[in-house]
C-alpha cells in the first residue's frame, strides 16, 4: 500500500520509543533507517519488525579504547550499531577535517549498521571520500569451502562530486543473508549458485541455505575482498570472539580522505562530476535503455517519493510497524 | 624450457640496460618483474619483449607537486611506472612510519607499474596494511556499456601476518587485457561473457575484443569497484587528458596503514594468521582439495622456484628475451 512518509516517519519513531531508544538515538536511528527505506533498499523499517532492535538495556556510553589524532578505536558499549558508526563517521569527518584523514574503527555494538551506504554518503555530502567496511556474523564461506566463517561483509565509498555525490553500498556475499530470510518468509525460492547448505551443495531452499553458507560474490576475487572486510572489521577493531573463536559482536571500520590532500578539492568534484557524464553518455548495449551509476536507482527512488509524498510499503509491514508502535 | 633464475635475472638486467634504465632503476625494474614472473604471474618479462619497455629519453626526475605530512603527489616526469611506483611506496611507508598513515599518489609516468601485488607485498612485509590503486588506458566498459571508458583498474591489498602476508592482486576487470593479447598471438579463443565486439555482442574473438571493449568483473558489484579505482587513479591524482578527453598518462594511488593506530601491531598479525588458519580448515567444497588464500598458488609457484633454482618460461620468450639482451 501507500504510506505517506512523514506517518511512515513517525510511526517508526514510535517504534524505536517503544525500544528503549531516547529521542537522540531515535533520531539517528531514524535517519539511517529512512535513508534505506526511501531508496528501495531492503535495509529500512524491516529491521524494526519480529525480534526488531530493542535496546540493551544494559548499555554503556561509547568510550575511546585508542587514540590518535588521526585515528580512534570507539567501544561500542553494546549501543546500537546505527548509533556508534553515526558518532564514528562524525568523528572520523572531524579529523579529516583537521588533518586531512580519519580512520575510526568501533566494536562492541549490539545490532547491524544498517546501510552503510549512509555513513558514506554523509561523507561524500562533507566533500570527503569515504570508505566503510561492517562485519557481522558467520554467515558467508571463503572461497572453496561451504563452511560459515565470514560475515557478509559489506563495503561501501561515497565520493563528492560537483552534482550528487556518487554512493555505492555493496555486500561481498552473492546474495544478502536478508534476501534469503524474505524468500523464506515469502515462500520463494532463492537464485541457483549463491548459497551452500550444510553438505556443500548449491541450494536454492532458502530453509537449507541459512542451515548452510552463503557465497563470496564475483568468484575468488570476491572472497578476496571478503576476506580484506573481514580483517579490516574484526582483527584491526578487536571484536569479541568467545572460547571456540566464534563472533559476539559486530565490528566497524570508517576511513574518510580529505581529496585536498592531492588535488584542489573543487576541481576533484568537477572531474568526478565530469566523468560521471561521460559514463552515462557512454555507447549502450543492446538490452541497455540507460547506463546506471553505482547506487543511482536508488537515487531514482528517493526522488520519486520526494515528489509524491508517499512510498509502497507492504501492507504485512505496514501493519507489523503500527502493532509494534502501540 | 627450464630456466635458471639467476639466468633469467641476468638476461632480464641486460634488456633493462639497453631499453636504457641505468642500473638503480634497472634493479628495481628488475624487483618487479621478478615478483611476477617467480609467482607465474603473467604482469613478468614478457613486458621487455616486442615493443618492450625503453625508456624515455626525455624523462625528468620525479618530483613532488602536492605534499603534507601525511601525503604526497608525485609527477612521475614520464619515468617507468615501477620505479615511480616503488618511489611512491618508500615514501607512503616512511609517512606511515612516522604519522601512521601514509597516502600518495602519482601521475604521468611512462609505462605499467608491473604487478602491483609488489608494492602490497612491500609495504606489508614492512608491517603495514597496504592499498594499491593503479589506472591504465581505455579498454573496459562501464556495466550497460561496451564503450572503453575504464582501464582494467586493478587493486591490490597487504596484509601483514605473524607468518607470511596476505597479498592480492585483482584487476576489476573480467579478464586482463593481456590476456587477450596472449590469446591472439596464441591463435586461442577467449573465454565467453568477458569482452564485447565494437558493436556491443559478446565475442571469444580476441582481436574483436581488442578493438570493442572488455567488461568488468562481478556484474554491477565489480563495475562499481572499478569505478572508485578509476576515480583514484586519475580524478585524485591529476593525470592529463588531451583535449578530447583520452588518457595520456596512468595514474597511481598507494594508501598505507599502521595496524597500531587501532591495536597492538603483534597481536593484529596473530590475529589475521589464526583466521588464515581458520579459513585453511574450512570444510572444503566436494571437488576442492585445498581452500587456497588470497594469492597463494603464486607464493605456492614462488617457493617450488626458489626450491628447484629454475622455472619455466615459454621457449619463444626466452630466445626473444635473449635477442633484446644482445
Amino acid at each position: 500500500m501507500q504510506v505517506k512518509v512523514d506517518d511512515l516517519k513517525q510511526v517508526t519513531l514510535q517504534v524505536l520509543q517503544r525500544s528503549g531508544y531516547p529521542s537522540d538515538e531515535a533520531d539517528t536511528i531514524l535517519k539511517v533507517l529512512m535513508y534505506a527505506q526511501l531508496r528501495g533498499n531492503n535495509q529500512g523499517v524491516v529491521k524494526l519488525i519480529g525480534a526488531g532492535m530493542p535496546r540493551d538495556k544494559s548499555c554503556q556510553p561509547i568510550s575511546v579504547l585508542r587514540e590518535t589524532k588521526l585515528s580512534a578505536l570507539l567501544n561500542g558499549g553494546r549501543n546500537s550499531g546505527m548509533v556508534v558508526l553515526t558518532y564514528a563517521m562524525k568523528l572520523a569527518i572531524q579529523k579529516a577535517s583537521e588533518h586531512g584523514i580519519g580512520l575510526v574503527g568501533t566494536n562492541n555494538t549490539n545490532s547491524s549498521t544498517g546501510a552503510i551506504g549512509f555513513y558514506a554518503s554523509e561523507i561524500a555530502k562533507a566533500g570527503y571520500i569515504g570508505l566503510v567496511f561492517s562485519g557481522s556474523g558467520e554467515y558467508m564461506a571463503m572461497y572453496g569451502s561451504y563452511e560459515p566463517i565470514f560475515g557478509t561483509n559489506p563495503l561501501a565509498y561515497g565520493i563528492p562530486t560537483t552534482g550528487d555525490p556518487i554512493v555505492f553500498d555493496m555486500a561481498t556475499a552473492a546474495i544478502a543473508r536478508f534476501g534469503i530470510v524474505e524468500a523464506k518468509t515469502a515462500g520463494r525460492l532463492i537464485p541457483e549458485g549463491v548459497a551452500y547448505d550444510n553438505s556443500g551443495q548449491f541450494t536454492t531452499d532458502p530453509a537449507a541455505a541459512l542451515g548452510g553458507a552463503i557465497s563470496t560474490f564475483g568468484g575468488y576475487k570476491g572472497a578476496a575482498l571478503a576476506l580484506l572486510v573481514e580483517v579490516l572489521t574484526h582483527a584491526l577493531v578487536s571484536t569479541s570472539p568467545d572460547n571456540e573463536g566464534h563472533k559476539t559482536d559486530w565490528g566497524n571500520l570508517i576511513l574518510v580522505l580529505d581529496p585536498e590532500l592531492l588535488v584542489d578539492g573543487n576541481t576533484f568534484k568537477q572531474r568526478v562530476f565530469n566523468l560521471t557524464k561521460q559514463l552515462k553518455a557512454a555507447k549502450k548495449l543492446p538490452d541497455v535503455s540507460e547506463i546506471m551509476m553505482p547506487g543511482e536507482r536508488g537515487d531514482v527512488h528517493l526522488r520519486k517519493v520526494i515528489q509524491s509524498g508517499s512510498l509502497e510499503i507492504e501492507d504485512q509491514l505496514w501493519l507489523a510497524l503500527q502493532v509494534a508502535a502501540s
